[in-house]
């Protein structure tokens, strides 16, 4: 069941979450916890949220396989990475735009249509893995100390919601993670 | 469905969040945050506990809003405040004692009318928020700090518990928001 | 319904959260605190997965019972202890022992019988106490900074899950806690 899309965002955040315990000194098996609580912490916090028990990342193995493969080739690469920081950041918008989408998208097709629903889901999927990467590596979660990050995530919910009115299929989801991603970035 | 008890409540926490974020100098949209997740989370908590999904402050906006309408007030008066510490602590023991209050009521009112429930429901609800607010922040929550605060929770709840046996209606409810106010106020 | 088995894991993780927080310098209500949080915080995270609400540790004071008379005596006993953190880490592996056993074997009991859910519950069982314990302290929990932690928790659901083959009633159980307590004990 898991698409393209999914991978790309759970890559994304292994990534964030790899780099971050590699900066953070961690040993490989740290780096590898860091990494895996990352890329499934967000779907995990939303499949709680929707009652939707054992959550996806626990009877699908898949997800932890990603995370594994993406850590070992981030401990591979990473003495190839300059500006450390940056390419996380990177990262982390690509996960947050993913998760987002898929957050809402789920609301969307869920019995819990409402716009409200829609955007808290969203936004607590999308920035669910990356507050349990940094409170466990003691930094306040990046969603309060920069400007731009939930806002990122709303305005591709409600672009999501909207488009919805004249895109069939899966170019809501798509407008969604393009829209938070965008902002995300150019507000970096 | 929301009364003048609960908005109380989610008001007292939003400025007890918001006036931390200030303290710790976010931004704005930080402060938010901070603020809605102080708001919210014991609620969350207690809803996921009871399997309550997805949980109400999901599905109403309300809450959401009353926390943004606070932390915009709280931006534009926190100037004209002294001593942001003790207000915060005033404000945090407003919300433990509404919150404690309905997580308890929550417990009697439902399949789970054992003191045991709701003594940990109660403790739970009240003390959520916060906890949340300082970890996000990079402090150690209150309740671990604080002599008398999951003690003026949990004598909260004995109040309610017995003064069920005595009063009808929202009686027990008040008197163990008075109860945990009062105790968490003269200990401060 | 509380075997031995589950007596002494909730123990030791009471006892670690007990010593933890003298460490910190807490006062008894903290130190209390923080014994009980690591003692059920990771059965609640367990029953939470799996939507069973509200959790065990809720329904049953038996848990946060134990865990009260812990603290009191290692609040009594902890002068006549020397080397405190190595203390700690013995109780933590006592308790990262038997949680692990513990949540596996739910998943194996249950209808989730596959070994995927079996290692992502028994690992979360076991170190969600602990994860607590630490972040609410302050420190980098230790399943991110010990080489052998998490790896020693999955060993050990791997032996539950094939000494099932072979053993009937408690024994893969039993397998399970001493598999996993004997790599994170050696690799101290």
């Amino acid at each position: 069941m898991l698409n393209i899309f999914e991978i790309i965002g759970t890559v994304a955040f292994a990534v964030s979450g790899a780099l971050t315990g590699i900066k953070k000194r961690l040993d490989f098996f740290g780096v590898l916890m860091l990494a895996i609580t990352t890329a499934i912490g967000g779907g995990i916090a939303r499949d709680l949220i929707i009652g939707n028990t054992p959550p996806l990342a626990f009877r699908h193995p898949i997800y932890i396989t990603i995370a594994l493969v993406s850590t070992v080739g981030v401990w591979i690469f990473y003495r190839y990475l300059f500006r450390l920081t940056n390419v996380i950041l990177i990262f982390d918008a690509i996960g947050l735009a993913v998760f987002t989408a898929n957050g809402a998208r789920l609301a969307f097709a869920g019995d819990y249509a409402s716009l409200s629903v829609a955007v808290s889901l969203g936004v607590l999927t999308g920035t669910g893995g990356g507050i349990l990467r940094d409170i466990f590596v003691q930094e306040i979660p990046m969603v309060f100390r920069k400007e731009i990050y939930a806002t990122a995530s709303i305005i591709g919910v409600l672009a999501q919601y909207y488009s919805r009115i004249f895109f069939h299929g899966s170019w809501p989801l798509y407008i969604c993670f393009a829209t938070t991603l965008l902002i995300r970035l150019i507000a970096m």
